[in-house]
């Protein structure tokens, strides 16, 4: 991608009176993320307040140092304070939905990390709130946004590759991560492949009937003695015959491996991953030029960026939000699918799923 | 790929003597292809019979101008010509396990074009005729022989890419064949997706375990018409956990679209089609370079002539074939896996289309 | 390039204590790029201090939401200010050399922007100045610090490609400048040549030692009616017997393209240009994939951004800048060289351009 | 680039009655690769007569195996031979200009390999010979009938360029050649990048007006000793006011690296190298894919094959040949241009050469 700067709207476009009032309620590792997004890349936005159980000292020097004065301890502070327009719900899974009944019942705008909860009646219960409450809301599928797959999903959106006929998906990480976290995070089909459920319904624009596992411990024993798998391949079938196949393994040497096709009546538009440089070297050994990143952030830190801009936008424009309460759901919905088959073997419609749980989720769309 | 010529082997190294003589049985598209292949670029092999129930007067010419005086009707005459070596068995599916059976009897070593047949009892029987006789057996799977698959099978069998975990391949047709065709070629499982099922075992080296099939009529309603899909996508379960992905279309519309990457504990091997010309035109439009070839002689033409040069190595060598009686009725299994379990719409395990069909097929690896 | 965030800088690593105060002389577009970069992107420094002639109210609301409080006309002032340790000198050209000789005897380390000017003996009255000031002095050839360039020079100084050859930088804009800034900027091989004077100089880490030129009007009889040229190409012979190519045009039509090509004993290193995304779609039309970026900051943003950080770097650790004195004034006397070698229509020495000129430069590497 | 088959020539094509009855003079390497294309790829050819002073077992047995029975020690045999239609002169450079006087007083037509002579006045009354015979000349720049040239030819050629303003060539060989053969070719402009003075000329489709070289020996100190550079870059002047560079190593550790890029008004068309394969493997290293091929023929055998076929076809239907007697002489005079430029350190035109050798060459356009 090229450069993403402020530019255009800071110098000589200066609309401080305008700004949109964030409150950050958590400010762990994306927490942080989210909280560099907002101070140095959202000109619509500035933070007024923050709040999180443990603060460093560096973190307290920081935010005072780029005019965050309100911080506190406990989320509530931020619900409270009338100055705070939307939220950023970064908090640990398990306190999303109720921070989101709690902000909704508020009248705060809400952004929440992904997922809403692995518990699909929690999320329903949350999502109700928010419908009722009318807030704008959004999940937190950065990858939506990244320069890559936004260019793919307008492909498809544009006809310039005609009736999407397969979709398939690669997403590997460079390593896997610590088994303290599997045991938590409710598995490779709920942590990492929630991101290509989502992906899958973003760029082929289709709606989602079947889902297919197969998974294997391939990688790392621990992660099989924890009950997950390590490597997964996900078929889909959507709901007019065409196909998604979806890829992930947690560790791929070479590093961050993120790459999508898509393929229909009138051509197939793919990406490749971003890298560091585009210089190739020619030696008596091959042809070698760079790899992909290894770390998230070098191919998505931007995509971060974008999603909080967009969700700016839809509450200055009254707009829909481009992730919104179906798509919140949806992806959790597809991940239980995708466990329930791993277990029993075979293919598993959504359909099932929702008449298990006894939830519905039209009234999301 | 470069260049192959046969300039090393004739030129200064001029070895009639030793050459082996060949049969040619059906002169259709693909006898032609085998038989231009055997006549200009196979040099341990001449053609000295050919039979086929039509030849044109043209084909008649060309044959006597290359030397071939041999022209029967009757493939049997073939067979009971004493100067005759090896066959190339290019007649219809139909014929080939009859023809295998009175080949192997008259002692003729044999090239057979896939499949033996659809009926995996009728190519056992054909198989076992074979193995007693202890003639040299090879089965037309052509993409073994091409450059790039080669290339990727030999990363994976050197280690280069440590422990398979993933194989995919793509492989779509420019245009769907006639209604005819489809009606009599035993389906897009028996007639395309075949060279995928032998292409998955080939590079990753591995067993089958499992057949999960989906497929849909999104390109052609009158395919559907006579009970064949258009696009399927296959998943594949490894004995050892590993996975396989085969996609296949009728119709790409912007050529022959041959792809496939196998991902290792150690790294990824993929390849890229074929292009006509490695130029690229940047205008205001964009970067533009060129789309895979249309045709399936321009991508494999010279895989054609390479499985017939190691055929006759086979021969000369007394070694094993590179696609032998196992490779010969493995990907009809797997066919016939695919067919059923996009029936029952269930994965369906190797061991289950054996035991249906109550066949052992051990005795051939 | 990956993306490059003040994230590692600034949370958790707060060190507002120790920051350069940097003063910035001339706000217009580059001026503002330095600015911007300054104010987001530079954790080692803060702007202190501004000085323009012209400055909109817009731009002073900016300054001030940004910390800037001491907004001048004169650049006096700034010079004045016994906070301000560092100067950017982004002033018209013809009062750089000046400026620089005010800022060295006030003792400012001294960023200035290229070229220092086009009279060869005011730069070494300037140069000449600052060395006896003992202060830093950086010459903003920022391509040198592009992902892509500072690879391959990277990539050259490792020996990983062995003897450097031959070097070739293609260098094109995708529009001419207006007449009026043809008219003013030295032409040519002074304004935007020179910056290929510099790459070719830096990406070989060889003494050139004489250079020839070729120019045409092939796109604009404008630019040939105010005495300039709009293509041009230059070949240069380093001391080594090495050679150099530049291929400059005011006018691709396809964006602005930004090569470079190294080709040494052990190999050849080489950047293509980056692209907005990895992106490719393909039709019945061909493969299509992105062009360059049209705009210079979407393709060097980020090496402004990094010149600066190196140049902060340069003042804190008390080391060389990485683009000292005598890479200001040798692109300069390439130039000259140059546009000597196009009305002479021969190649011309280094040396001579030096004998004519009277100067010595030896004293500045 | 794709296969390129005899097939649809021969199977169903017969057409012996009306084949061109062809000559080849001088069996060396580039007389067999040449017999070999008639032999094996030229369906309007077929060889009657050859004739080299020398001539193993071997080959005669090659020769009697493809019917070709007339086998001389003399080239007058052919040129006696009222069956012979053309001839090809594949004898050492210094026979060539009497070989092909004579073919043409026979009334052969004449392909002849290049250069004609290194002796302009010599190339001038050969040509004279010919024009006055009125037979079909054809000098052989096989590079001309490259896939990936052709294709940029055709390109330019089309106007999807638009106006061509730069043009560049790099040419590269895999490794010296033996410094006996330097002493005797004329010199790395004589022998090597003659044929990027005839690429240049085709892809740009222009008038050459001016050359400029530069050259060292970077590479193999003998090849100094003997006179010859063995890296060189010349830079060229049109008569419009466009550029061409052409840069030259013998020596490139990966391979034969044979690239173009003309560069227009509408945009910019290039070609990569051919590659083995399109496989990439990617591991902790990096990306690595093939480098180019090591050996001529492996990038040009096809180009060989095509160069004759347009030859066969401009005697069949009496069409100028696509590399005539303008083309013959033209590089050769480049080349002298080259050889004085170096040694006199600065441009010459090609008017100059033309004067000094008191030739005219404008007849043979």
């Amino acid at each position: 991608m090229y450069i993403q700067t402020k530019k255009e709207n800071k110098i000589g476009g200066y609309i401080m009176g305008s700004k949109l009032r964030f409150g950050v309620i958590g400010l762990g590792k994306i927490g942080r993320v989210h909280l560099e997004s907002l101070v140095n890349y959202i000109n619509q936005a500035h933070v007024v307040h923050v709040a999180d159980p443990y603060i460093s000292d560096d973190l307290i020097n920081w935010l005072q140092d780029n005019g965050i004065e309100n911080i506190s301890k406990d989320p509530i502070d931020i619900l409270e304070n009338k100055n705070v327009d939307a939220v950023m719900i970064c908090s640990p899974t398990n306190m999303h939905a109720e921070q989101i009944i709690a902000a909704a019942k508020a009248g705060k705008h809400i952004f929440c990390e992904k997922p809403v909860d692995y518990d699909l009646n929690k999320i329903v219960e949350a999502l109700d709130v928010v419908q009722r409450a009318g807030v704008k809301f959004q999940i937190g599928f950065n990858r939506r946004f990244d320069h890559n797959f936004k260019r793919i999903h307008n492909e498809v959106a544009s006809g310039s590759i005609g009736n999407v006929q397969i979709v398939k998906i690669t997403s590997r990480d460079p390593a896997p991560p610590s088994i303290s976290y599997v045991k938590s995070s409710g598995g490779l089909f709920m942590d990492m492949m929630i991101h290509d459920f989502d992906m899958i319904r973003y760029i082929s624009g289709k709606k989602v009937e079947m889902v297919y596992a197969q998974g294997s411990v391939l990688i790392e024993e621990e992660i099989g003695k924890v009950g997950d798998v390590d490597t997964a391949v996900v078929t889909i079938g959507f709901d007019d015959g065409a196909f998604g196949i979806i890829d992930n393994s947690r560790k791929a040497i070479y590093g961050y491996d993120q790459r999508a096709e898509v393929f229909g009546s009138l051509g197939c538009c793919m990406t490749d991953n971003d890298t560091a440089t585009r210089v190739s070297l020619m030696t008596d050994k091959g042809a070698i030029s760079d790899k992909p990143p290894y770390f998230f952030l070098e191919r998505y830190f931007f995509a971060y960026v974008e999603e909080i801009k967009e969700f700016a936008n839809s509450i200055i424009k009254k707009s829909p939000t481009k992730c919104g309460m179906y798509d919140a759901i949806m992806p959790v919905i597809m991940a239980k699918a995708a466990k329930l088959s791993l277990e029993q073997k075979k293919p598993i419609t959504i359909k099932e799923i929702l008449k298990n749980e006894n939830i519905n989720i039209d009234k999301y769309n």
